[in-house]
């Protein structure tokens, strides 16, 4: 008998049509004889809609009473699910954070998972039921306050149980049919990856694929929980994201992401001396900005040219302060641009294998792509284009890699 | 330093403005140096919705699962009024059933408070905040399930919490400045009691004033908590509901009430022995029907006439009922009327005072209403009469026993 935890996402429960219909697969599973854990968003527009009420409140709503408020749409869901599935023969119980006990830390709006004592789930699995448990929230044991972890916080709630309850897998049910090589919006030949290891999930998750949250990857891949991304609307299999060392044909390239999320900035002549880059970034992420890629061309005259790029919604604000600090240490003039783009490639074949980066850089510049910035790790590979190339950048690199091809090449064929 | 409980209903906080004018008044009064417990029922109409969106789920909602649901309504109450207390400068901590410890027994939609845990709100309190508790809503300690007390259910939550903490009074806010001597809807004249009694109170809701919720009264009575209702919309003194001692004008009418919401059953030719009257209303009681008013005239040939009132939502599932019954007892036909009202005079002066049910049955009379049924306690005069005379017979009385008027008779007085 396997123990199975789901997930639904909020378009998954979006109506009362569509919660009996995931109800119906949940039956379905539990009548083959699996012990089921379900775990809900809030329905779609939901959310939204709590937002937009805590806004005409506030126009800084208290974090703590936040919580409170947007807890209330799983809330909803985990009890609308619940009796549906009782009129429809299906023996459920709802368990909001509190109940399920999934405890997490103060940070109101983001909390953190710190542990999940699943007692009352197992009891409630012995009496035979489905355990039906709102995602999304959880409780600080010390306060007694109800948190919220954050945008995609269902996913982590889905994998933080499924780790607690040693469940055979998590998956993850959603309105795309698993993890694609790139957006199939983007390239129609975009093709469904049947496995994909955490690193790459992780990788594609940070640089803008928004299938998985990736706090909910890095605690399965901590935890070692196999997930599998589906969708709900039909029955078909999605792809499997597991450890590694259970995928044994490891493609040199998984997948082609992008980002235009981001912005540039430069800031010309700076004094080349020890301290001069801590002196720059440290007012930046004083100001709660997120820096990301970072180069610095050194020059012969003793002067540099910084170069990095901030979230877009951070642009104006991280100028600011930039030039200020410009000013401060003598440093030139500060220039920006909001109309970039990151494209990357990804895969854990990459390691073993050379040449992967020449294939990309002659890609782009075959189809007269110029690369602003470069950014490598171990397993993945990001240029800064301007934005304007993003769909040629990212078809290119999908053809020139084979993704679309139904074998694309592993690590170890020979290229 | 005062402590004082505060309830404020749905039409009070039915809106953003109307939180924001909530959070004033209890400024207010926090800031003349009173420990503050605020207690909030969901925001107008959102209980009705929630009941309405269970219904579109199910025709007949898991119990259970109803209560997870409907507590969402107050959730989102102490949540945004507690957002836009901290706008205002006003420190407040939201507490939802099971963070306040309000615990209860397992009866889903009508549960019953056996308990408050007070640490947490003492804390709260003690850290100089208004403490903002979700009304209606409540904890089974064993099992952890969220449970509901049912329709008015936040202001026993209120009395309780005002009874927990040994609070100097427990306000209760609502559309209304207070307990009137009848509906100021249907009789102009009618006046706002400054005082009346527990025992009092308890008759006029059980009789059909909707000023206070019953159980809340019984909850006020058996630990003596000092019940102030009042208007939310005006700063005037409202009615105060105290033990019968603390009453020094002992009114001998303190009000006139009616209820519309019954009807009338007789069996006719009940054979006249031992036992029938259980054989009757055995299967009645099963069928979860509460009978009210029982009148059995016997006459002289061994058979007799049983009259009873129940809801008028029960009249034809307790007709079914007693027309099966009489045919296995032998008795005769049975006959109904749903157009019929019970009208009802109140007071506990009249425990010492003669003639006051004469006065009564006059009154009726020379308005040339029929009585159906009479039905009398200590401190209340029940009469049963048709339907349409219930205005005429509601403003004989208010005139007949001077209610109108600033001082009312009270029991010392001779009459």
């Amino acid at each position: 008998m396997a123990l199975i935890v789901q997930k639904y996402g909020g378009t998954s429960v979006g109506s009362i049509e569509r919660i009996k219909n995931v109800v119906a697969k949940v039956k379905d599973r539990a009548e083959a004889g699996n012990r089921m854990v379900v775990v809900l968003s809030a329905m779609a527009g939901v959310t939204d809609s709590l937002i937009k009420l805590a806004k005409q409140m506030s126009p800084n709503p208290a974090e703590r009473e936040l919580d409170v408020l947007m807890a209330t749409g799983e809330q909803q869901s985990v009890a609308l699910f619940s009796m549906a599935a009782a009129d429809m023969g299906l023996p459920a119980a709802s368990l909001l954070g509190f109940q399920a006990a999934i405890l997490t830390d103060r940070m109101f709006g983001k909390a953190r998972i710190t542990d999940v004592e699943t007692g009352r789930i197992q009891e409630l699995l012995d009496e035979g039921k489905v355990v039906v448990v709102a995602g999304f929230q959880g409780l600080d044991w010390d306060s007694g306050d109800v948190t919220t972890l954050g945008r995609g916080g269902s996913d982590t709630s889905a994998v933080a149980l499924a780790a607690a309850l040693k469940a055979d897998v998590c998956e993850i049910f959603t309105d795309v049919e698993g993890v694609y090589t790139t957006d199939p919006n983007m390239v129609p030949s975009a093709r469904k990856l049947s496995v994909i290891s955490y690193e790459e999930m992780l990788e594609m998750a940070s640089l803008g694929a928004k299938v998985l949250d990736i706090r909910s990857v890095e605690f399965a891949a901590k935890f070692g929980v196999k997930i599998h991304v589906r969708s709900t609307f039909t029955d078909r299999e999605g792809t499997m994201v597991v450890p590694e060392d259970q995928i044994t044909e490891k493609l040199i390239i998984s997948g082609v992401a992008y980002n235009k999320n981001e912005a540039k900035l430069t800031v010309k002549d700076v004094p080349d001396h020890p301290g001069i880059a801590s002196r720059i970034f440290t007012p930046i992420s004083q100001a709660g900005i997120v820096v990301d890629v970072i180069i610095q061309n050194t020059s012969d005259e003793g002067k540099t040219d910084l170069t990095f790029t901030v979230p877009k919604t951070d642009y104006d604000k991280a100028r600011g302060i930039l030039s200020q600090t410009a000013q401060e240490i003598g440093a030139g003039q500060v220039t920006g641009n909001t109309a970039i783009a990151k494209v990357s490639i990804i895969g854990i074949g990459m390691r073993n294998h050379s040449g992967v980066a020449t294939k990309m850089f002659t890609t782009l510049a075959n189809e007269g792509i110029n690369i602003i910035t470069i950014n490598t790790s171990e397993i993945k590979i990001s240029c800064v284009i301007e934005e304007k190339y993003t769909e040629l950048a990212v078809r290119a690199l999908h053809d020139a890699f084979g993704l679309a091809e139904e074998a694309a090449p592993v690590a170890e064929d020979l290229v």
